[in-house]
């Protein structure tokens, strides 16, 4: 297996969080907590519509399922859309050492500072992705405004 | 009564929540999320130990318990220390309008990154939380490390 098809395998996972998000009537974004040998250390969706937590991003609710930890400099961030300032932040302070987006069309974060901080960062580019989130907005504008503070 | 007044009482709120972080063996840092005519919309404290939670940083939990809303810019995010980059990242990607700081002497985050966002940044230099925050870092310096990810 190629790297590039491992990091296919993980954004399967996160893809798989966002569409049970989704099926729930949340927004569809997911993302999992990859450690150092492949191991999915947490996943997780957005949470806000589910649990009425505007903190609940899908990496936070990731990051937060792989519970207490030091060091993460070898685990990688997975998530289906390029990470907000929020989430952005999270993978900076906790130096998380790689990101891999799904995409990065419909929402453009801030990988490119973490690139510009050290932070390896993989962008798929990954046709499901972008037509899940295209889906999503076309359907539920407000919602997705909302969670992104605009 | 002054603005400064103002900031200052806001600021005794998010030391109450510090404290009692720090009485039930957590981490003391506080904060507050206040509403445009000075409400509390949401406080918080740092919940790692408590919860197990290592996103639960004292900003993130207070805007998570001020709830859902639209529109940031007439809020602001009180804390008793300077906001990590996880922490200044939410307050950038929501829009929050103001932030004041108990003190930035034992953490320096991101809040001059704020400053040149269009933040209003107000750095109070409180003793107590000053005082506060060093006999933590001595009495835990594991504990501390791990929660600003170092």
């Amino acid at each position: 297996m190629t790297r590039l098809d491992e990091y296919r395998n993980w954004l399967a996972a996160a893809v798989e969080q966002a569409r049970a998000g989704e099926a729930a009537g949340g927004i569809p974004i997911g993302a999992a907590l990859v450690g150092e040998r492949g191991d999915i250390m947490g996943r997780g969706h957005n949470r806000r519509v589910q649990d009425g937590d505007p903190t609940a991003h899908a990496e936070i609710t990731a990051f937060r399922a792989a519970g207490r930890h030091r060091g993460y400099g070898a685990t990688t961030m997975v998530t289906t859309l390029s990470p907000c300032w929020f989430c952005s932040g999270l993978v900076r302070q906790f130096g998380i050492g790689r990101l891999v987006i799904g995409e990065a069309r419909n929402f453009y974060g801030g990988h490119e500072w973490l690139a510009e901080c050290g932070v390896e960062v993989i962008l798929l580019d990954d046709a499901e992705c972008v037509r899940m989130m295209a889906d999503f907005i076309e359907r539920s504008p407000r919602l997705w405004y909302e969670d992104v503070g605009s």
